[in-house]
């Protein structure tokens, strides 16, 4: 079916329910990062394929907004689709509340599914159409009833992930919850976050995309749990054991029932980062609601001793895989017909060696010469460029390991490379490394610490548009939680101090349009360092263990201490690698992190 | 009188109003850092001496509330007086209202002069006591009734600051201030604070020590202002002037009656950081009102060119006559005998000789040995210590000029000292250079920067518990504005991104109870980088001019960077000073600027 037809039926349906517009998010019910097949109903009304992007359709005019990754494939998507581009962040370009409330007539109706759209986004519209006295049908999937051939829910097998893993029993997790609960005098949690549960649970699913987790909602009271999850993908030795633990089960769609009707004096905490739209209209009829942040991101942000462990050890196998990469890449590039997607399947080829590895944490980038500038490039087909032996390789991958995640990026030097390539490749070295070895007092957050990552590119005049860090989970989300590092200091959003156990990335980068792009990114591990007369230290730790590319580095850039962090780092990742790499491999490896040494 | 005698009297007129509790409080009718003599009741009242402290009266306690920097000096002083001393910040403390509502009963009143209370200081007492049912009465001044050898108010003549010094005309300011007003949709603007007032009109004073402001409000209207001032302390040349700008003259206290008298349509704008509770009353009472910053805070803090070719000439000036004092000091201890407060005169006497100079812009810190781990010791006849020819003496001083204030902390060696101490001088040394060189993007705040400056420190777990910097005003307060350098980022006050025009210390320290303190002080410009592809950078601009005592400095610990840093601002230092120096003066100059070279 053509998107022209597709919105005819739309508008017809439309028509049907006496609507003026129809909003088309991009969310599933849980307002995940990545959402499985059956929730990309934007995708499939506009044909646009990117992440990001709200379809809007009035009776005359159909609308997709979306941010400036995607202006370039958007408007090549759009193409005779009737679908105008809405470009998000350009001047005079009007917000999706601004643009009803200026297009619509008052008393208009405006209709969305409300289970797709977020909290925070529907109170926006809400806001405008109040002013205006139009309506909003938050209950009408219309996008369903045109889609005939719409991949079913995914509703894939849970299983269980080992003590060996979690290091914490699920009933010490409720324990721990429910003391939180208390503390903000909730009686009753709804948690939608699909990694908040699976972390809680202590089970895994695979009903999304590089993140392991299982479509369900969950229902924490005082004395009990409710998990409504799809039938038949729980076993029955889980559903016994979370029987044990005090947790029954319902239906996935029946969690809007059960909150609407749990007893009218108690308090129901929700976030509303997570919640959808119309559970918390569910909520909210005849309930005191707390809307904030939920407990369990910050306890699932702090990694326990099993989980640390497991991350240094996943680490290390997704080293090895990424050094291999390295090395065959810079070997053979030149020699062989070598291309982006090439790049990607044998590193795919190496993970898949290690033990315990799952699934990539997310779509692998393999952005070489000018792709590189691309921040969220992914090749295709179409796009998929040969490597030569010069310039600068860009690689952003990441894998899911029995024992936690991995996101590391490196910029691999091909051959011959320009000073102003060299010069950067440094610049941003350093800021990384500065990063790396800060030591601060407990109580600081990233929004003080990001000035050390950037502070030698802001020197030059240099920037990069995104942030220096973002937590990660473990065997979860490969973005995870509000701890991150970036300089901007959000109003909305309180800062999160550093905690030991936290996990984050340290990635600056730059990246020169049509040329090319860099980017040095480990995983830090927040430790304790000292307590003294003036305090609680922190400190980091890298967890992430594959070599810098030597061959990118102007030594003169470097100070000295930062040269002799590079060695002490490069000294680690042999000695943590080469128990597992052949003889050859480790010959190369050593070479690879030589001390530099200043002439 | 003796002390419990004043808290008897106190008590006769509390009954005589109806009261169960006084309270006391430290400030005058304006919120300034420092007060009058009129304005001392509670040190009057108490016999504390300190500059910061609240007393509260109820009909069987007397009772102190003070901060750590004063817990011993207040413990002395109130011996004896029936008052007991309240430690804020200490655990099981209560704070002013917890304490009025545990102790009071339902229905108390409570007296103070609203005047002298902050609105948010009077706001948390009011919460507190609406809970409790209990009445304020603000409008009391129960001291002054008791207090027969009151000073007068201070009503010094005020002068004129011509345009050579500060660069716009009030006509061409208050334009700009209306358009700020409209936008923000004042009607009014109440303004209280003494430097907002003195720079808005190019005018300046003697009411208050260290800062040249007078006593006064002002009303800015649409079209017209009026300012509230004491009589006679207005030439007729300044009155005329005044007139000619449209701005009319009222009495000094005729402020609450103008505000209250606003038509009652117009929303007024007040800042209730400096407005008082009696004046934000007024205002409340019939209208609409905006509390925030005053727009003046951000128009006095972005310094123009013709205030910073002040504000570097005056800093010239007071690093010739800290740079004699160092030089005087360094070549006489030892040899002669040289007390702290015969250190404070001879700085006196050297400022005296700078062209310009008018009076000192706060109570000169001369600390010697352990005496410097006293953040804001001030030596008097009592304290003062002779200088021995070891250790470190630690000098915070600062003038106002014609031309602008100065703000310098200078660690200085006597002769030997510790390894201790000279490590520790480094480190601070190492951060105060890093700060310095700093060069970052538009729209990073001082909660961004502040880890360069303790990065060194934090690193050894060490710290300080003050700021990094302050702003600093011309030729009005030494401390002004938001602009602040800290890590901690405060939910309740926004943070105050870097502009260029900007005047910011740069001041790390560090204290070692009962053995020395260490800090090292320049004033910062904050000065346009570069504006490339990726956006506007500043950068900072050393202000101060004295160098840093290179007998402090363990080569070994600074880095190449650092190395350089120092060597380039001491030969500023000394391009700057010699030409006001004697040839033998700028012969040891020579020696303490010459570079420092690794062997």
């Amino acid at each position: 079916m053509e998107v022209t037809e597709k919105l005819y039926r739309l508008r017809q349906k439309m028509r049907e329910h006496g609507l003026q517009a129809y909003i088309v998010p991009t969310d599933d019910f849980h307002g995940s990062e990545y959402v499985g097949e059956y929730f990309k109903t934007r995708e499939y009304m506009s044909g646009f394929t990117g992440s990001a992007g709200t379809l809007v359709v009035t009776e005359t005019e159909a609308l997709l907004w979306t941010d400036g990754r995607y202006f370039l494939q958007a408007e090549s998507q759009l193409k005779g689709t009737t679908i105008r581009l809405m470009k998000i962040g350009e001047p005079f370009v009007a917000d999706i509340p601004e643009y009803l409330a200026e297009t619509l007539l008052e008393g208009a109706c405006i209709g969305f599914d409300g289970r797709t759209m977020t909290t925070a986004f529907a109170a926006g519209i809400r806001k405008k159409a109040d002013k205006k006295k139009m309506l909003l049908i938050t209950d009408l999937d219309l996008c369903g009833e045109i889609w005939r051939d719409r991949p079913a829910i995914s509703a894939s097998r849970v299983w269980k992930l080992k003590e060996e893993y979690t290091g914490q029993e699920r009933r010490e997790k409720l324990r721990v919850l429910r003391k939180k609960m208390c503390k903000r005098g909730a009686d009753d949690l709804v948690v939608s976050a699909l990694d908040e549960i699976a972390w809680l649970l202590n089970l895994r699913g695979s009903d999304i995309d590089y993140t392991p987790v299982f479509l369900s909602y969950m229902l924490i009271r005082k004395e009990d749990a409710v998990l409504f999850i799809q039938e038949g993908v729980l076993s029955e030795e889980i559903q016994s054991e979370l029987f044990r633990d005090n947790i029954r089960t319902a239906g996935y769609d029946d969690v809007y029932a059960w909150t609407e009707e749990i007893p009218e004096k108690e308090t129901i905490w929700m976030d509303d980062r997570s919640a959808n739209y119309r559970l918390v209209l569910a909520a909210g009829k005849r309930h005191e609601l707390i809307i904030g942040e939920s407990p369990l991101q910050a306890m699932k942000g702090i990694k326990n001793s099993t989980e640390i462990r497991g991350m240094k050890e996943v680490n290390v196998r997704d080293g090895v895989a990424v050094t291999r990469l390295m090395r065959w890449l810079k070997t053979r590039v030149g020699k062989e017909k070598i291309t982006e997607l090439d790049v990607a399947h044998k590193l795919e080829e190496y993970h898949r060696q290690m033990e315990g590895y799952l699934e990539e944490s997310f779509a692998p980038i393999i952005a070489y010469a000018e792709h590189g500038a691309i921040i969220h490039y992914e090749a295709d087909e179409k796009t998929n460029k040969q490597i030569e032996p010069h310039g600068l390789c860009l690689t952003d991958t990441g894998a899911q390991y029995m024992g936690g995640t991995t996101d590391v990026s490196r910029t691999m030097v091909m051959g011959e490379i320009t000073p102003e390539e060299k010069r950067l490749f440094t610049l941003v070295l350093k800021g990384h490394l500065r990063l790396s070895t800060a030591r601060f007092k407990y109580g600081v957050s990233g929004e003080n610490l990001d000035c050390l990552a950037r502070g030698p590119l802001w020197a030059e005049g240099l920037d990069y548009n995104h942030g220096t860090g973002h937590g990660v989970g473990s065997l979860l989300g490969v973005h995870e939680g509000n701890q991150r590092i970036h300089w901007k200091i959000r109003k909305s959003v309180s800062t999160v101090p550093f905690e030991a156990g936290m996990v984050v990335t340290n990635e600056p980068g730059v990246y020169l349009e049509g040329k090319f792009g860099i980017r040095h990114e480990n995983m830090l591990l927040c430790c304790e360092d000292k307590q003294t007369a003036y305090g609680r230290f922190l400190r980091f730790e890298n967890l992430t263990m594959v070599p810098f590319d030597r061959d990118g580095i102007a030594l003169e850039l470097l100070t000295e201490e930062e040269r002799e962090t590079l060695n002490a780092y490069h000294a680690t990742v042999y000695e943590k690698l080469s128990p597992w790499l052949t003889e050859e491999e480790n010959e190369w490896l050593r070479e690879a992190t030589k001390p530099l040494v200043r002439k």
